[in-house]
C-alpha cells in the first residue's frame, strides 16, 4: 500500500459534488484509489511525491462508445466520402469481411494499439462492442477477446443485417442462440436502430430480448434522421442513447424526463458530413449530455476526446466545464459506473494531467495534445 | 557528409511536379538536403539508414501566419467568448500590455516553447510576427528575438493602433521611425486590414511604406466582413493575403488573376466563431490556398497544422491533397521560398513521418496524433 502525493495542481477537476474545482490543490492516491483531496497547503505526507508545477488535473476520460473489434480499414471509403458520397449504414459489411477473416491474434493487436492510444490521450475507462461478426463464433470471439482488454463491452450482434442474410431468420439469431452465447462475457447489449440497419420493431425484440437475460441496455439512435431510437432508449429504460444527431421535441422532452443519458458522437457527426447535435437544447432541457468517440474504422475514426471536448465548444456551444463533465462524469453515468469518472476520495485513482494550467485549453488549444500525465487505478501509464 | 537514407515509404508526398506522390518509396538526404527519392527498390546506399515501416512520408508544414512574440494567456477573454461575447480586435491590447511589461528572456522563453511545440508536430518553416509591441523600441526588441528562432520574420508595427494613441501620429510613427528601426531585421511587413484595426487608406500607407524599404508583403485581411483588404494586397503584389473569411465575387476574381497566395486560418475562425472561409470557391476559381495556424494567444492559440487540415476537409469540403499542398506547399509560396514545402532533390531535408500509411488519416482520424518523427534540414527533431 504505496501512497502517492499529486501536488502542485493549478486547477483540479473533482466531479465531486461537494468539492466541485480547486486550484492550488493537491490529491493523494493509494492501492489505486484516491485517498485525499485538497488544499496543497494542507496535504498530507506520503510515500512518493509529484509535484505538477500548477498543470490542470482532471479524471481521465470515460468514453463510452467504441467499436474496437475489427481488422482492416476503410481509407478508401473515407477518401468517396469527402469527395461527395453520402454515408450509409452498410460500409460496415466491408469491417465485417475483413474482421471474420482475421486471426484472434490480429483483433486482439488492433484492439490493444487503439486502447493503448486512447489511453496515452488520457481515455481511462473505455467501452467497447461487438458488431462486426455477426455469426455466433464470430461475436463471441469478439466478445471474449474485448473482455480481456477493456471495462465495459457491448454486444452488438445487431449492428447490422449480414448482406444476404433473411432480416427476420438474423434477428431471431442474434436474440436466440447468437444472444445466448455471448451473454456471459458482456455486460451490455446494444442495437443499430437506424434506416438500412434496424427499424423499430426489430430494435424492440433485440433490446428486450437482451433485457430478459439481464443485460443492460444501449441503443445507437437518431444518427442519419428522426427516428424511433431515443423514444424506445427511454421506453427501455436504456442506460444511454447515442448519436441524437436529429431530435423531435418529443425526443427531447422525453429524455429530460428519464434516467437515460443521450451520448453525442460529434467527431462522427463531423466525418460523416451530417450536422453536429443539438448539444445546447439538451442541456437547456435537462438531459444528461455525454460525449464519446465512437471509435470505430468507417464512420469516426478517432481516440481523441480531446478533439470532440474541442468542437463540443467552438461549434455545439457546450461550456467547458460541460464539455468535461460529459467525457468524464456522464460518461460514466451512461455505463452507470459511480467509481470512475470523478476523483472524490474513493474513487478509481483514474488521473489526467494537462500540459496546461486550466481545462479550458482543451478548447483553446484545437489540436495541440496536451496530455501531460495518465494514471489508470494509480499506475502510471504515460 | 553523411548521408541518410529513409526507406519503407508507404507513401511519399514529394509536392514535385514531376515525381508526385509514390509508394513503396525512399529518400535520400545528405547535409541537410534532399539528394534522391524514388522507389524503394532502386535506392543508393547510404551511410545510415532508417526503416519507416510502411508510414507516410511528407514535407514538414510550412506554417506561413503566426504571432508568438507575447507574453500573457488570454483564457479568459476566451471563456468571455465562449460565452457568447463577440471576438473584436480590441483583445490585442491586452497582450501588448503583457508582451511589453515582460522581460526580453520571458519573451524569447515563450517564443522557443510555441516553437518547439510546433515542430513536434510536424511544423518545420515558421513565419512569425511582431505586433505587440507597438512602440519603435519594443517592435525593435521582439523583430530581433524572432529572427534568432524563427525562419520569417514579418513587422506588424500595424496590428491595431495603441489605445489612447491618435491613429494618424501612430500610422506615422509605424511608417517611419519604427519601419525605419525594424526593417533590417525582418523581411517582411504585414497590415491588419480591418474594422477596429486600420482602415483602408491607413492600411495603403503601412504597405507602400514598406514596399519602398524593400519588404515584401502581407495582409490581414477580410477576416470579420468584407472589406479592401484581399484588393489592397492583390492591387499592391502582397505574397498572400491572409483570413479570407469573407469574399465578394470581385475579390475571389482578383485573387484568381493574381500570384498573390489567399492564406485560410479555419482554427481562427472557429475559435472565434466566425464562418469557415469559402475555400472550395478559391480553388475552383484557382486561386493558390494555403493553410496556417494563426498561433496567438487571443484568436487562435494553436500550432496544430493537423487540426487545420483536418477542419480543412471534413468541414471546407477541401481534398486531402488540397489540404496537404495547402499547408506545405502553398504555405511555401505564400512566403515565396521555393526550397522548403516539397521534397524534390536540392530542397531542404524537412521530412514528417507520420503514423499512419497515408496522408489521408490527417482527416480520417480526426484529434489523433500523428507526427511519429520529424527532420529540419536533416536534422531529426523528434
Amino acid at each position: 500500500m504505496i501512497s502517492t502525493l499529486i501536488t502542485g495542481i493549478g486547477e483540479l477537476t473533482t466531479n465531486d459534488p461537494e468539492l466541485g474545482r480547486l486550484t492550488d490543490a493537491a490529491l493523494v492516491f493509494t492501492d489505486g484509489r484516491v485517498e485525499w483531496v485538497g488544499p496543497a497547503s494542507s496535504a498530507p505526507v506520503a510515500d512518493s511525491r509529484i509535484d505538477v508545477e500548477g498543470r490542470a488535473v482532471l479524471p481521465g476520460w470515460v468514453d463510452s462508445h467504441t467499436h474496437l473489434l475489427f481488422a482492416g480499414d476503410r481509407t478508401t471509403e473515407f477518401e468517396a466520402r469527402m469527395a461527395g458520397r453520402p454515408y450509409t449504414a452498410g460500409g460496415i459489411a466491408v469491417t465485417v469481411n475483413a474482421t471474420r477473416a482475421a486471426s484472434d491474434a490480429d483483433i486482439a493487436d488492433n484492439l490493444r494499439r487503439h486502447v493503448a492510444e486512447a489511453v496515452a490521450q488520457g481515455t481511462t475507462t473505455l467501452e467497447t462492442k461487438t458488431g462486426y461478426g455477426l455469426t455466433v463464433e464470430d461475436e463471441l470471439r469478439s466478445a471474449r477477446i474485448a473482455a480481456q482488454h477493456v471495462d465495459e463491452v457491448t454486444f452488438l450482434g445487431a449492428h447490422l443485417v449480414p448482406p444476404g442474410a433473411d432480416p427476420d431468420t438474423y434477428v431471431a439469431l442474434a436474440t436466440g442462440p447468437m444472444l445466448d452465447a455471448v451473454a456471459p462475457h458482456v455486460r451490455w447489449a446494444d442495437v443499430f436502430c437506424e434506416q438500412g440497419a434496424f427499424d423499430e420493431d426489430q430494435s424492440r425484440a433485440v433490446l428486450e430480448a437482451a433485457r430478459a437475460k439481464g443485460l443492460g441496455l444501449r441503443v445507437h439512435g437518431n444518427q442519419l434522421g428522426e427516428g424511433p431510437g431515443v423514444r424506445l432508449a427511454v421506453e427501455l429504460g436504456a442506460a444511454s442513447v447515442d448519436h441524437c444527431t436529429y431530435l423531435s421535441a418529443a425526443d427531447v422532452d422525453a429524455l429530460a424526463n428519464s434516467s437515460t443519458v443521450a451520448t453525442l458522437l460529434p467527431a462522427c457527426d463531423l466525418s460523416t458530413r451530417q450536422s453536429l447535435p443539438p448539444a445546447r437544447r439538451l442541456l437547456d432541457a435537462g438531459v444528461t449530455v455525454a460525449l464519446a468517440s465512437n471509435c470505430n474504422p468507417g464512420s469516426s475514426y478517432t481516440t481523441s476526446m480531446a478533439y470532440c471536448i474541442t468542437t463540443a465548444v467552438l461549434q455545439m456551444r457546450m461550456t467547458i466545464e460541460e464539455a468535461v463533465t460529459a467525457a468524464t462524469l456522464n460518461g460514466a453515468k451512461a455505463l452507470r459506473r459511480s467509481d470512475v469518472g470523478h476523483l472524490s476520495p474513493g474513487a478509481r485513482a483514474d488521473i489526467h494531467v494537462l500540459d496546461a494550467p486550466s481545462t479550458t485549453h482543451l478548447a483553446y488549444r484545437p489540436g495541440v495534445p496536451l496530455t501531460h500525465a495518465v494514471w489508470r487505478a494509480g499506475v502510471r501509464q504515460r
